[in-house]
Order: structure tokens, then sequence, then C-alpha cells
């Protein structure tokens, strides 16, 4: 068996397991069923769009940093770092003026803290970033860069439901355009940079990890959303407003 | 209503939380149920203890960096977490002399990886530690100095299980006699510096979503057993040691 | 040659190297010369306690830092660093409360910000206690638990020249006190960390540094002084009020 | 006065300042003198590039950093640090590259370690990109980017020197190259994010404090290479291979 057919090998398993945990995720997530049922309330919708902007403002950063603290690979891989967390910068901005865009005004609200779901995310991607195997946030990258083909069909739901335009959806247009070439890019950079076994673990684990607490995040805001509307939180009443729209 | 009275129903809110997330902890944890029934194997109880050692190792750390990273307290705020750092140092060795106990020769094995549920659960730790408000922490030491009534019946039933003496549970044995001054000092700590009702809920939020870490834990622990147990992993197959004793 | 021996030497090198330093130091400091000849105005002096509140504002942070970035040495030292920075926690706070003694009312001015010399000792005190050989700090530790034999005799001259009392001298006082044992451990330290000759040879580069970097602090005041009362600075404007005292 | 004219002025006084430091570094600076006399010994020039390998090492990773920890500026300035960064990224291997080219086998030498002078600007450097003013670390970038027009002259002596071709000074080409492109961002982004007066005061002490520091690295390397040649150091005895050349 070559070479190329062994990492092809590789990035099968890699995508046999994010099938499988996807389809998961699709089968336990009540917040992707009230989209796919068409239920889903605009708030709960903005809710989870300031998850977005929270996580989003630390990714570019995690990725930067994670060329920072790496001492042991060539410069390649530190410019593959600097210029991917180059191209995600201000991207937390985009999520924002969407969920603006769906009718609040800027001096009605500020941005509500982070659900504790995202910052466990936040968290373990900077532990993953400065700590331990280098190129083991690839594994983050491989699902986050793919993961187009499994959302588009939510969010042209969500686009339907709530008849918004293109520039209401911005954070999701501008990803799904840059997103076949930086997946070839992460799929490069695992190819090279995963010489061991424990390389494609640690990649593995990675990507796991991530989009299980992503859709832990999901389930966060889905309970925080029922907290609302029960009145036992206040803290996003001020998405009322999106009821007059 | 005085300010004890204020505060001592502040901290009965977060018990009547505690109490109903440790219960619900009891009712879904498989690991726990494997326990209570007294049909917990070994090589389980084993796997929890690598994982105990892995958090233990960074907990005295990521206490003092909350010292090292928080400018706006007094020092006698600084104080307390090198302090608690000071006595919290080493206790891994004490984790992993235990499960050594059970009949782990020194170089039959080397320490494994931590799971992804354990890292998770480090890495919040850090980040809870090194940004945002800092008091917050203080809600991690809140369940975590106060867990022996809970667990230690769970404790007990594993001594019987194995026929373990006390010198081979020096982890927990340590940490239920210095517990309860502990305790003492986090519930003054809390008091004096948590000011605002912010404070309040960063505690809560910690204490919650680090509780709910360490469950996730135990469930980790849980699943890769499965696989120890059905051959789809081999990190663990050092611990069939233990089936001969 | 015995052990002890061995190590005997060792530390005479260190102690002869710092001899050689100070020698330099009291020889070429404009500063110390100012304190010697009993002329030294006391802005200059006062300009002197500014910094020292801020670099040791940062001493048990970075000397806490220096724990929590080990992984390599065994929990002893890691106790070491942790009570260490308990020691020194807040000692800011004494060089505060003695400058503000010279006759400063506390609404008359706020903290200026540190010189640059005294950041650059900061800085790379900070980057000493997180990367690298984690004993080297202790090279700091070792001239700094060490001084008083060099400077008291400065400090003698301040408060006879000033007429202060020893409730203006916290700082120095506290530490003097202290001095000794403090100095004892750092030597157990090094006696029991230092195990190659590489170790040695990093304490000693930190020794040195740390202290060529606090002189150039003490040649940052003086020239710092030279803008105040030339009317090329306004920063330290506020200290003009000790004139009249 | 517009707001350019004012601008104008500001920068008039960083350069200025950069100016009078630059002279009196030439004024000083042993090393430089050496090089102008045309007596510098190749060991000595070999030993400066050893420690433009070291900081080089670090300039890429401290930019980055400068970005991933400011959460106070626009994505603008974010995308600034991250694209610096990735240009900057590899050169110390151009470094590497030249002082290899005068002579030295692969294999007969590893890397020294910096010497303190260097290290004390790295984690200068460190300190300033984590804390504090998230522009002030621009200041390094001003003189930084901008110092050919003084360095160059001593360039030009050295490749006449030692009889180099422009491949064997490839660290001080491409960056010849680069300068007036990043000098004129550079200024962009100080007119754009120095907003205060203490703006323009922390980029100049970065400027100004940065720019000596390096004046000591080259200071510490005309001390090292006298041990050297007395036999005080064997540190770089590798480097007598570059006197049969």
């Amino acid at each position: 068996m070559d070479t190329t057919t062994v990492e092809t090998k590789k990035f099968e398993i890699l995508d046999t397991k994010l099938d499988s945990i996807w389809a998961e995720i699709f089968q336990k997530s009540k917040l992707i069923k009230e989209i796919q049922s068409g239920s889903i309330d605009i708030k709960m919708y903005a809710m989870y769009m300031f998850e977005t902007y929270h996580y989003t403002l630390h990714n570019s950063r995690n990725q930067a940093l994670t060329g920072v603290k790496c001492f042991d690979k060539p410069p390649h891989y530190l410019r593959y770092c600097f210029e991917h967390a180059l191209e995600e910068t201000g991207h937390e901005l985009m999520a924002l003026h969407d969920v603006k865009s769906l009718g609040l005004k800027d001096n009605s609200f500020s941005i509500p803290n982070p659900l504790p779901e995202t910052e466990v995310l936040i968290g373990y991607l900077y532990h993953v970033s400065s700590t331990g195997n280098a190129v083991r946030r690839l594994g983050y990258s491989y699902w986050a860069e793919n993961a187009y083909k499994y959302i588009m069909p939510l969010i042209e739901k969500i686009k339907g439901l709530y008849n918004l335009k293109d520039n209401q959806l911005t954070f999701f247009m501008a990803h799904s355009d840059i997103d076949d070439e930086h997946f070839k890019e992460v799929k490069e950079m695992i190819e090279k940079y995963c010489v061991t076994e424990q390389d494609w673990k640690d990649v593995e684990e990675v990507m796991e990890t991530t989009l299980r607490l992503t859709a832990n995040m999901l389930d966060g805001v889905y309970n925080e959303y029922q907290k609302l509307v029960s009145n036992k939180s206040n803290k996003y009443n001020f998405l009322f407003a999106l009821d007059n729209n």
C-alpha cells in the first residue's frame, strides 16, 4: 500500500467517525429538531448566534496561539497557523451583524456573557492550542471547515423560516465560500504533520471532542431558551423585541 | 434581613443547586451504579484513579494561577490561592500510589494520557483561573471541598469490595481529613469576595459546570472501560494484570 | 572531595560573583552615591520606592508561576514556589505605605506607571518563571534574599537623613527579618535541585542578570529624577509636596 | 493645525529620539566600532548572528501574541499582528543559514543558548506583547523596520571584509527588501491606533527600550567574545573552525 493510500485510509477513518458523530448529534439535538420542524423561535436562533459570536471571537486567537506556542514544527506549520488566524479574524462581527439584523437596536442590549457550555469549548480550545501535541488543533479545523454539508440544510431552513436575505446570513455565507479551500489546506497540514499513529489519534480526539462540545453548546442554548420563556432567567429578555418583527 | 442572613440564603441557593446536580449524577452515572451494586470491575476503578491523577496534577497549578492572574483583589485573596495551591500540591502522587497499590508493578506501564473528558475539565479550569472574574474558581472548590458526604459511601463500598486497607486509599483519606477546614475557608472567601449578584452567579456557574464536567469524566471512564473489555482499545491492557490479584 | 565540599565550592563561586557585581554597582550607581553622600533628595527616594512597589507587585506572582509551569520537578519544589509566593504576597503595599508615610496624601496622586527599566526586570522575571530551566529563578532569590548586608547601610543612611521611624520603613524591616530564614531555604533548594553543571550555570546567569537589571532600575530612577527637576517630565510633579515636609 | 500635521509632528518626535539613540549606540558600541574599523573577527560576527537567530525565533511569536491577547482594538489591528507575524515566521532560519555559510559544518555544533542580554530582550517583548497597551509593540516595529539606513553600511562593511556573497546575507537582504513596505504599514497602524497622548508615549517607550536592549545585546556579544578568546568560556569553541577558512 503506498503512502497516499495509507493516508486516504486514515482520512476515511476520520470521516466515518465524523459521520457517526454528526448523525448522533442530529438525532439527539433538540435545537436541531426545532429547526428541522420549522418551529424554532427566532429568539432561540438569536441566542445561538450570540454563542457563535463568543466562540468565534476566540477562534482566531487560539489558532494563532497554536503557532506562538509551537517550537517543534517547521516554520511552514506556524505560517499556516498565523494565516488561518488572519482569515478568521473579525468573523465574530459577522455573527453579531447577523443577529442584530433580525431587529435588535444597538442600544437595546449589551452582548450577554457566553453560556457555560460555550466557555467550556473556548477553554478547551485554548488548552489544546497552548499545550500538548501542536498538530492536534487541526482536528477542530477538520470538522469545522467541513461542516457545511451537514449544516447548510439547517441554514436554508432558517433562511426561509424568518425570510432572511443573504446579507443577514453573512457569517454562514462567508464561511461556506472559503470553506472548500480551507478544508483542502487542513488536509494538507494533517497529511504533512501527522507522522506517528499518536499524531492521528490526537487529531481524531480533538476533532471528536470539539464537535461534541459544540453540540453541548446547542443543548445549552436550548436549555437557556427554556429558562427565558418560562421566566426563570431574564438574561435574554431584550430578545422579546424580536417577537414584534 | 441582616448581612449574615442574606449570605446564608445565598449559600442555601448554592447548596440546593448542588444537591440537585449530585442527585442527577447519582441517577445517571453508570459508573456510580456499578459501584453501588458492588459489581464494579477493579480495572474500571483503576481507570478512574488515573483520571484522578491527571486532573489533580493540574489543580494546585490552576489554583495558584488564579492568584498570579488576579490584579483586582486584595493580597488576602492571593494568599488564599497560593496557600490552597500549596496544600493541594503533590496530591496526584497519592492517587498514583493508590492505583499502583492495587497490584501494578512500576515497570509494567506508563501513565496513560488523560481521557478527553478529563482534558476538557482541566482546560476549563485553566481558562476560569486565568480569565474573567477572579473569584469564580471558588465555585469549583465549593463543591470539591464539600463532596465527601456524597462520595464517602462510594469509597466505603469500594474499600469493602476490593478489601482495601486505609493506606491504599490515601488520596481520599487525606482529602476527607482536610476537607472540613478547607470548606470553611472557601465559604469565608466567597462571603468576603462575592460582593455583587454577578459574583455569586459566576461562582454558581463554575460550581455547576465543573461538577458536571467531573460527572462527564466518570462517563468517559465508563465508556473507555467498555472499549477495553471489548478489545476496541488496548490503551489500558496493562490493567488486566489486576485480574490475577 | 565529598558532595558537601563540592557544593560549598559552587556557592563560593556564586558569592564571589555576587560580591564583584555588587562592588561594581556601588562604584557606578549615581543613586547609591547620592545616598552615601547624604545628599539624596527625598523625591528621588520616593521615586525608587514606587519602582519597588511595581516589581514587588509581580514578585509573588512570578514566583508562583514558576511552580504553575514546572512539570519536571517533584512536588517539593512546587511547594517551595507556592510557599515563597505566599510569603511575598502583598509586600508591595508595604512599599506603598512607606512612600506615602513621607507625606503624600491619598488623593494627591495615582501610582505612576513603572519606568521602562522596571518593566524590563518584570518582563524578564516572568520569562524566566514560565520558560526554560525551572530552577533558574532561584538565582534571583539567591541575591534578593541575601541583599541586606549590602543595602542595610544605605537604608540606615536614609533613615537618618529623613528622620524616619521604623514604621516608615516597613518594607525593608519586614524583609530583613524574614531574610535569614528565606536565604537558608533558597540555598537548600539550589543544593537539592541543581544537579547538573548547566543547572548551576542557569542559576548563576539569572542571579547576575536580575541583579544587573535591578541596578539599571536604580539608574532609571536617577535619570527620571533629573527629568523631574529640570522640568522635562511632569509625571512625578506630585512629589514636590514632599519638599514642604 | 490639521490632523495630518499633528501626526507628522509626532512622528518627527519619534524620529528625532530614534536618531539620537542610534547616534549614542554608534558612539558607544565596541562591536560596531570593530565593524567600522574593519577589524571585527569573523567569530564575533558569527556570535552576533546566533543571537539574531534567537531573538528572531521569538519575534513572529510575540507579534502574533499581541493579537491573541488584544481584546480592545478592532479586528483590523489583530489582522495586522497576524499578518506581520506570518511574514516574519521562519526568518531565524535565514540567520542560521547565513552563519553556517561562513564555514560551520552541520554536525560540528549545536546552537548555543541565547546570551542573557538576548533573553532580556525576548522576555521584555513577550511582556509587552501580552500585557498593557496593545499598541505599544508597534514601537519595536517602528525602529526595527526602519533600521536599514543605520545598519546597511555595517552590513556592507562585513560583506567586503569576509568576501561574502549575497546568498550568505539572506537575513539582511530579505529584511531590507520588505522593509519599506512594512515600515509604511507600521506608520499607518500607529497613526490609526495611537489616539491618546499616552498611546504615543507607550509606543515611544517601547521603541526606546527595545532599541537599547538590542544595543545591550551587541555589548553582550562583544563581552562574550572576549571570554572566548581569553579562554574564559568554551561555549563558542566550535567557532574556531572559522579561522581556517
